[in-house]
């Protein structure tokens, strides 16, 4: 740790960035491209988004193709797409060719129309096509998450055949992930998986036919993130293949593809949850982007938040003759938003995990009801004994504790249940759940704390 | 979608859990294994929580040890670790066996110690030894995430020994992932890796020695999760061999496993930021650890939030003299956390992409203060047009307006750089950012509104 913290100081002498910009000015290539292979892949995303968008265009057009492809796989998702689109349509072109397919399309996919074909037309036509192709899928299906880079041979081949194409074109298969070929008949439907340490215990002269394991495991290029989490969580593959409706053979997920689409996908909760929503925000991004996509959450809440506190306004009368409540709202509002916030966690989480279905709502609300009886019995005192030692009212200590105590109650339900209702009316939990709750337990909680303190207002104001 | 919809209601009837429980009640152990055998991945962990401890215990005996193992992968750790700790410790030490070596590690490794030897004690020796070696090592270093399941053969060996190997012990071999073999020297010491590809294009004589990868990418065995995060990203590799500090060949880390442990971390993060901090939480678990757990949590919450309303005592008299503050105290709290936790969640962002480091303290400042600039004037506008909307008093609007923005300003900064200092400080950012970030901007919000109405007190209370 301590070596890398110098490191760091060191580095603020002459940043990265501002060598690698100097590089670029110089147009001092062969520096360039030594500079950049050797930076750490942990230093390459940081020094980038620290050039301008002309030397970060510069850097990727003065590499060969091959090395801007690989810098380029490196970069966060939003700052390659920015990236690439600034680039002149043919350094575009070149760069794409030489990035696996599913990453080829995710990009595509992404672009506008007019930059993407400029690009696609200037690609190798086969690959350009099989780029539109995948670009068609959603992210988050076999079909999107597939490379179309695998070892395919007609099950009618013998071993003799399979090695001498594996010698023939060892150059082109070099950078092949998964380390299986795959079987197909004549109309490409796919017929059985070869496993390559199998083709080293074969006598040559054996068809594939009779090595291959028949019937192999695959899956539709509709089949959701969901289903491939599952399925590799089952079975320790490598990789699956993937077949059109027709059962032809269009690709190959790997595991690890499927790994880290899973936790792009909790990155995203995760943003969403706290309010990042409109999608990926990198500071590198114009303000007014960064801030109207902050300002669309914003305002929303700020609506739920005014109607929320207009239950205090009603209760005007009872707070100017205890204006020690005052001082309670805030705590009500705060510590319910809690509570109701760790039982929504739990409930995302069991429902990914798969402990939990949408429909069991009543399963939920009864394991979270006690749990509330529970914490709110214990915060509820807390604030009551902190009330009365303030004042030396035990009807204040009564009012907040009572109101807190029942306010946990109703959030940890609610906050438990809300994930659950949001996903049987297909709304998307994790932007949702928390406006929404912060929502109901505000009021729930102001109506609380100033209801049974108008009930008790004798004994309080007195 | 709608035929899922439509399973789910049918199992309704007889859900997979009452079937199971009563194939284990009427002791039939081959329709059982049959069943277990034929339910779907993403049913088996939901259908197994619903199961009591003993019934649960049963499953598991009955089953082969082997597919015991199966089932015990696919349940989430904490499920699994405790249905391991109940059993028998011959049950146990058989299932155990029948896992990667790296699953093993992470089971013996958190059970209590008495249990673990017990389990050790009746396991294959060389299976316990191993264990033992790899519990030591934390979850989030190669050590801890790789298996020691790997192809490894003296580099002195040739092409013939390797392929009669491989013939030999094949069936044991069957479920090893990863598809390269490592070659060491008479000490241990890794030397090169070698692709099976390449050995099926070679003459047989040939020593492996000549046909392998020299000076092959190998991490140390404390190298950590970021490290190896950004070295798959750099390379696609589908896994990395692991040496000890004397260059001695110990394991493989899969590219899976990496991926799987960064998600994992994650979606701890995500827990820890929503108040669950204690350790993973199943809504199977004993009540009193849940409560107690999301307790531990809420009550330093509760204090710091009682510490912040504090500031409102102060300002009794102002609140007295303007009754309608009240209603906006708790809106200001809670816009102000809203904004504020939007920064924190860029930031932490931002650090795990490795686009910002810990010390850039002012260069994320600069960027968040803009923004804060821009957002509180809008939301600053939005809720001084309410309050004069509904008070007809300019002042009243001037002051909550005030109020928000420059509380808003000071949000976004503070969260912006929150999960900075704390990384700096080695505080874990995900636990500690949000309620650090609500006490200050609590604090500061309540006195910024209710300081200025002090101020302009005469103004308001006319």
């Amino acid at each position: 740790m301590s070596s890398r913290e110098t490191d760091v100081h060191a580095s603020e002498d002459a940043a990265p960035w501002q060598e690698l910009a100097s590089l670029v000015e110089n147009g001092e290539t062969s520096g360039l491209q030594q500079f950049v292979g050797e930076l750490p892949a942990s230093e390459l995303a940081l020094t980038m988004s620290r050039l301008t968008a002309e030397q970060q265009s510069a850097v990727v057009t003065a590499l060969e193709p091959i090395d801007a492809a690989s810098l380029v796989e490196q970069l966060p998702h939003a700052q390659a797409l920015e990236l690439i689109e600034r680039l002149e349509p043919e350094t575009a072109a070149a760069i794409l060719e030489e990035l696996p397919s599913n990453e080829q399309a995710d990009l595509i996919g992404e672009m506008d129309d007019v930059d993407a074909e400029a690009i696609l037309r200037r690609m190798d036509p086969s690959d350009a096509e099989s780029a539109r192709a995948l670009s068609h899928y959603e992210d988050d299906v076999a079909g999107g998450m597939m490379v179309t880079e695998f070892l395919r041979y007609s099950d009618q081949w013998t071993v003799t055949q399979v090695v001498d194409d594996l010698r023939q074109r060892a150059d082109e298969y070099r950078d092949y992930d998964v380390q299986y070929a795959y079987a197909c008949d004549a109309e490409g439907r796919l017929t059985g998986v070869l496993r390559l340490r199998d083709l080293l215990l074969a006598r040559p002269a054996q068809r594939i036919a009779d090595l291959m394991i028949r019937q192999p495991v695959s899956v539709r290029d509709s089949t959701t993130l969901d289903e491939l989490a599952d399925l590799f969580e089952r079975h320790h593959y490598l990789g699956v293949p993937v077949v059109d409706s027709e059962g032809r053979l269009v690709g190959v997920v790997r595991e690890a593809a499927v790994a880290e689409a899973w936790s792009e996908r909790q990155d995203n909760d995760y943003l969403k949850s706290q309010g990042i929503v409109g999608g990926e925000e990198l500071r590198s991004m114009p303000l007014l982007r960064r801030s109207s996509r902050r300002l669309a959450w914003l305002s929303v809440n700020i609506v739920l938040n005014i109607i929320a506190a207009s239950v205090i306004a009603v209760f005007q009368d009872t707070l100017s003759s205890v204006i020690a409540l005052a001082v309670f709202l805030p705590i009500i509002s705060d510590m319910s938003g809690c509570s109701g916030n760790q039982a929504v966690a739990v409930s995302m989480r069991e429902l990914s995990l798969g402990l939990i279905r949408p429909h069991e709502v009543w399963r939920v609300w009864c394991q979270e009801v006690v749990l509330g009886i529970v914490n709110g019995l214990a915060l509820g005192l807390l604030v009551a004994a902190v009330a009365f030692a303030w004042k030396g009212n035990l009807y204040l200590g009564l009012v907040v504790g009572l109101a807190l105590c029942l306010n946990t109650i109703v959030a940890v339900s609610i906050g438990g249940l809300i994930p659950l209702v949001l996903k049987q009316l297909k709304v998307d939990p994790a932007v949702a759940s928390g406006p929404l709750l912060t929502t109901i337990t505000d009021m729930c909680g102001f109506f609380l704390i100033l209801g049974i303190a108008t009930l008790l207002l004798s004994r309080l104001a007195g």
